[in-house]
């Protein structure tokens, strides 16, 4: 192993979202990757990317990626469906450091998870319209049915507190009733905000579909790839400090982050892109 | 009446907001002021404003402000609830045109209404937080009791086009219930997105509660004060112009400007801020 790749390990991984539903993602890469240190950025002040248009997409993710590359990191985790959906290509050509996306973990584990190749898919109007999950799953498995539907109210009833609510209950039963009529037997929850509503979508789905968490599915897989690339912190008995970026102002934002991320989070700061 | 007035007669108004809900103004505008020409801007790339703190409020109003003042305009109207709240004073200290928000004509409105000086005001959470309705009516009448309540799905629900819609209702009379309670006879719609949901709210308010619609009062005082500046349009018997530009790509955005427009929109070109 040479020098620079030695020096490469011990730094940051830079994890960035639309806004603060990415530290969905950071809960479970802290879960798995305690020793890590992560620099997170969520661009606050101009959320939801998820009704923008592509091009505006991937000009505020090429704006992301270069606040964090400037910050010195060792991979980017796209940690926004919308993002993967529609600027991958583009961040993977300005990056230097290798770039993970949610989407491609999030595949492999449905298509793990499913028998009957019968798929839904939920996430934000830009996420279903880039038709992303579909072409990555039928890439793969040719007889594979997916079943896709945009659900542009759930990050607002998210974001509205309404997490056990029959509202939310009456919403995620008008969205998903056409996907159960399909009879799918998996759900990919294709948006970071989606995991914080598990427990209502169980409600509506029962026990017998699998819900294919993308935080989670995307973690398991930065873990691997940090691995295979030999990227993975030296030390393994450190506790890595998570440093959080927004672009609106970071009081605004502390209270709701402790929902996504599960735990208090101190202290936040202003980023300028 | 010297040459510079008299050219500036001529010139457009501009008028922006954070997204497209503002063309509820620009349509009541368009109906009391048939001549005059409109230059729109949608910061659709950005919206909604509701939802992010004062401080990024007030920088997005000064790149709006600037890119219509390029353009060349005898007056801006601030078609935005949540601007109107937090950037009135800084967009009068950088704009050399009259500067016209929606709170002050739909407070005057709500003023000449009430009979028992009860008033409710829905609206997004930054224009609630910031106390501007609430403000603005005590100072003209001491004795007031101000109901003010942040309804943040609404405008995601309209946006849907969830209008007349079960949970729609369901929303809108989970959030006016408290206002109901405290027995106002007057409510004021401090959000340009709201007259859309007109008919649904008087479901829930009746007949006796007068609603005060802030995009028509905003009309109606708009034309009061080119009049009494003698800014108004010298012809009478032409048909003004309208031109949107928007943030985000344009096509993604004529759909669902009909809407609020109540016509059919052509164009809408691209600004760059």
């Amino acid at each position: 192993m040479n020098a620079k790749n030695s020096k490469s390990k011990s730094l940051p991984i830079g994890i960035f979202d639309s806004g603060i539903g990415g530290l969905t993602v950071v809960r479970a890469i802290r879960r798995l990757l305690p020793c890590e240190d992560i620099i997170y950025l969520g661009d606050t002040a101009r959320v939801p990317y998820g009704t923008k248009s592509p091009e505006t997409v991937i000009q505020f993710a090429r704006e992301d990626a270069r606040f964090l590359l400037r910050q010195r990191i060792k991979a980017i985790v796209v940690a926004c469906n919308t993002v993967s959906a529609w600027a991958l290509p583009e961040l993977e050509r300005i990056c230097k450091v290798p770039v993970f996306g949610v989407i491609e973990p999030g595949v492999s584990s449905a298509l793990q998870r499913t028998k009957n190749y019968r798929i839904g898919v939920i996430g934000t109007n830009a996420t279903i319209n880039s038709r992303s999950y579909t072409a990555a799953i039928m890439a793969q498995v040719k007889k594979a049915k997916v079943f896709a539907k945009a659900c542009p109210l759930l990050v607002p009833l998210v974001e509205e507190g309404w997490i056990n609510h029959k509202v939310t209950l009456e919403v995620l039963s008008i969205y998903l009733k056409p996907l159960l009529n399909k009879n799918i037997d998996t759900l990919v929850l294709g948006c970071t905000h989606y995991p914080l509503l598990k427990s209502e979508i169980k409600k509506i789905t029962g026990t017998e579909i699998a819900l294919v968490d993308s935080a989670q599915s995307c973690a398991e897989s930065v873990k691997v790839k940090l691995e295979n690339r030999g990227l993975l912190h030296p030390s393994t008995d450190r506790k890595g400090n998570v440093t959080v970026y927004v672009t609106d102002a970071p009081e605004h934002f502390t209270r709701l982050a402790d929902r996504f991320l599960g735990s208090a989070l101190k202290t936040a700061w202003k980023a300028e892109l």
